[in-house]
């Protein structure tokens, strides 16, 4: 093959727009469903999905991209460090992607259209049965596709180290492990102190009002409404479509609770932050947005929890609730909001937990997802089991698959390993407070709603290096230390202890 | 070449489904862009729209493509009629593709994208100026791909003929010369007669109100919700993505005027069920959807004011007003309606006008397209054209051009030849009431509520057959006599002396 340096730049940058743009159209196409699509689309959306997956398969596969890919490796030296890492990371792709027969891999993109759309009727009519195929078929493509992708290693692994590179079942066991150790006692010991109340969050929120208050929060985290969009959906999501220049975040409105999509927004809003921060030269390239699950969630639950939990935050956000909420407001205050956000209170909905029974919501998840790609149990028995394991680690009956197995839209997305990035990511995020802290009074910015500064903080240590460097690689570079889940346990101990005054 | 037709009728199956997949992608792009999508976002879908028209430039203009078309072409005796059709389409789109330089063919696609987002903030802010540069180039490129794709013709004849096949000025102005000829004088007379009280339509309707309405009206006109879908949009239109399986339909909702989204979505439910009529099994091919914007005009507009602005849907549709808007309705009734619909008064926006004076409207459009069409206005003299023919025909001074000439977002999409449609439409649209009524009583059934025989009549003789005939074969066999628009205008004769007792 012959090719300057040059035209092969020219046309890894090309590759790349045109990469970008199918997942624009996949992205959207993905999002419509999600949010706007009437109910009885799903079936054309999944013809139309699978064709463009195909497009997708034979574009990346073809001769003409992996020549190009292997020339621009073979001379990498030449290549300044980010085309190197574009190299690097679409050779991944393509490999794996060969590694796995095309018509499996369009049948794969296929079912997890179906599923969802199954999942969501599922869920509505609380039947696991009608899901439950659907679900063993994707273990089933996950275990198969691991042996493709790494037979050398475990499945469930191989599927962790996707999500977070290098994570493995040991790593999460032991991390899981130093959780326990600290949650539990402290769960036990707050579990019989008086408990806040949280009757100011409670009451009839109209969904006009709810969104007013979602906009403002956008604005106040410092989101910029000209390119981060807001819609509903049945379960909180944030996508970029095209590239970060297009960002749209999801909720979902309880009538009878403000609080859920006010941290809804917040947790989807710290994902966009993380997305739209990248620098503008990575728009419609690999580099573009965030490097892995866990830095995502240590965002998106750093702004949700960190700073929306905090009483700082609360003390800013409480005057604005007054605007929204005026009538509901009426004749509370700030610490109340205060306390009642951070109510430690086991109970059955993961993304409605407190921040600090919330691990326990993904221990759960984490081994089940274990034991079922190991073989040791069947999907068919994932409900009892889940419900046996809320009883166990929370104390809490589950009443009905609805708000027990099937309350997570993840596993029908195919999204397999991906639970432990949550808690993961609120521990990388704890870590990462106390560094901010060495240079920025995030109380005070927190509380006069001046967001510039740990923005700022972020942007310069995260955001803006997209997907630059590996997660471990940009983790070290902003602790200056290994990771230490110490930080997060810590912190919980410190707000229980303000909260309930241990 | 060598292929076995069986193969070829296979290989034209997967590469309809692979253009449908396609505009699929390229039209949710668009749907979201005009509903949904942050202001900022327009540049990001360019860049993805382009480089997605590139991919279906190659795919239909690809030797594999041609080969195959002119394959089945040659054969085209051993082909059942629909494939017989499909190929002629197909061919037809791909002989225009290739006549067109691929590098102006996706400057255009991305300079439409530009447009209607410039001409939504040109909208806003009045200010013709903005735009203009675009609505320039957009007026050239008309011209030159005119040129490229038919250079013996008249460039404004080929695009007319393009959205009704074999339309040409000379068809316009002898069809325009006949309604001019009865409708001046009509709206001359009506005008000196006191007109009717329109209070009914004028308050203040919450956009919740509204938006149950809309769905009311879309459940009552016989659409199914499964399959067609609502949102709101600065301009209202209806597109169909992937198949006629996914539809959608856009309103916007007018504080004070609840008939303006009303009749907005009744005309956009009139296109959704010529779509999602077609047969089941067109879906994913060209055949789906309806086979020329007149025809497709000649559905919209006949839900929305033969049907809409009857006195038989007056009465049936007040009680249900009188559901959604219990206070604005108290003391009003169904007479008061239907006359306050129909009032005929000259006005300065197209969308929300009567059906007397829509066609003046329609024909100032015309004159004014076909004038820079032919270099015989400039594109920056349109605004003052604009106002002058307002005057003379309508007698309407236009105060400003987001009121005038920045009103309509079809230039801005690149429809130069589409405004002749409505007025085309609504035209057939009187002379299929006058056939229909020939085996169905429409007034009962609309009474009554009951639209099951309207749309079985209109199934069988218009929707179930796609794209599958010419507009002029199809109307043919449904008039069994020649288009005769003297039914349209005893029509609104007879409208105006009901209403106005002449």
């Amino acid at each position: 093959m012959i090719m300057t340096i040059k035209a092969a730049r020219d046309r890894l940058k090309e590759l790349q727009r045109k990469m970008a743009a199918y997942e624009h159209a996949m992205g959207v196409i993905y999002y419509d469903g999600a949010t706007t699509a009437p109910k009885g689309t799903a079936e054309n959306r999944s013809v139309s999905l699978s064709i463009l997956s195909a497009e997708v398969y034979d574009l990346g596969t073809s001769k003409d991209t992996v020549d190009l890919l292997e020339f621009l490796d073979a001379f990498k030296d030449k290549l300044p460090k980010e085309e190197q890492r574009m190299v690097y990371l679409l050779l991944k792709d393509i490999r794996d992607m060969q590694k796995i027969p095309k018509d499996e891999y369009i049948a794969y993109e296929e079912l997890v259209v179906r599923a969802e759309d199954t999942w969501h009727r599922a869920k509505e009519a609380s039947d696991f049965e009608l899901f439950r195929p659907y679900l063993e078929k994707i273990f089933e493509a996950k275990k198969r596709f691991a042996g493709y992708l790494a037979p050398e290693k475990d499945p469930y692994d191989y599927w962790l180290g996707e999500y977070e590179k290098g994570l493995t079942k040991k790593d999460c066991d032991t991390f899981f492990d130093k959780l326990r150790e600290r949650l539990v006692p402290l769960i036990k010991k707050v579990s019989s102190m008086p408990q806040p109340d949280d009757g100011i969050r409670h009451g009839a929120f109209e969904d006009s009002a709810q969104e007013d208050l979602a906009y403002r929060l956008m604005r106040i985290i410092g989101l910029d409404l000209d390119h981060v969009g807001l819609s509903t959906t049945e379960h909180p999501f944030t996508t970029s479509l095209g590239s970060h220049l297009d960002e749209r975040i999801t909720t979902k409105y309880l009538k009878d609770d403000f609080a859920a999509s006010m941290y809804s927004v917040i947790h989807e809003g710290g994902h966009a932050l993380y997305d739209t921060g990248s620098k503008d030269e990575y728009a419609y390239t690999v580099l573009d947005g965030g490097v892995s699950m866990s830095i995502h969630e240590s965002q998106s639950r750093f702004y949700e929890n960190i700073i929306g939990r905090s009483r700082a935050f609360c003390r800013y956000i409480f005057p604005v609730l007054c605007e929204v909420f005026p009538e509901q407001m009426n004749g509370r205050n700030a610490e109340e909001l205060y306390r009642a956000v951070n109510r430690v209170e086991p109970s059955l909905i993961r993304t409605e937990a407190d921040e600090v029974t919330y691990s326990l919501h993904i221990m759960i998840r984490y081994e089940l997802e274990k034991r079922v790609m190991a073989g040791e149990l069947e999907v068919k028995d994932l409900p009892a089991e889940w419900n046996r394991l809320y009883k166990e680690y929370l104390g809490v009956d589950v009443p009905d698959d609805k708000r027990g197995v099937l309350q997570d839209t993840h596993w029908s997305g195919g999204m397999i390993g991906y639970f432990p990035s949550y808690a993961l990511g609120s521990a990388y995020g704890a870590q990462f407070l106390a560094k901010m802290k060495e240079s920025v009074d995030v109380d005070k910015c927190v509380e006069t709603g001046d967001f510039g500064p740990v923005n700022a903080w972020n942007r310069e240590h995260i955001w803006q290096h997209g997907s630059l460097y590996e997660p471990g690689e940009l983790l070290q570079a902003v602790f200056e230390a290994p990771f230490d889940p110490a930080y997060y346990t810590d912190y919980l101990e410190n707000k229980c202890k303000d909260v309930y005054g241990l």
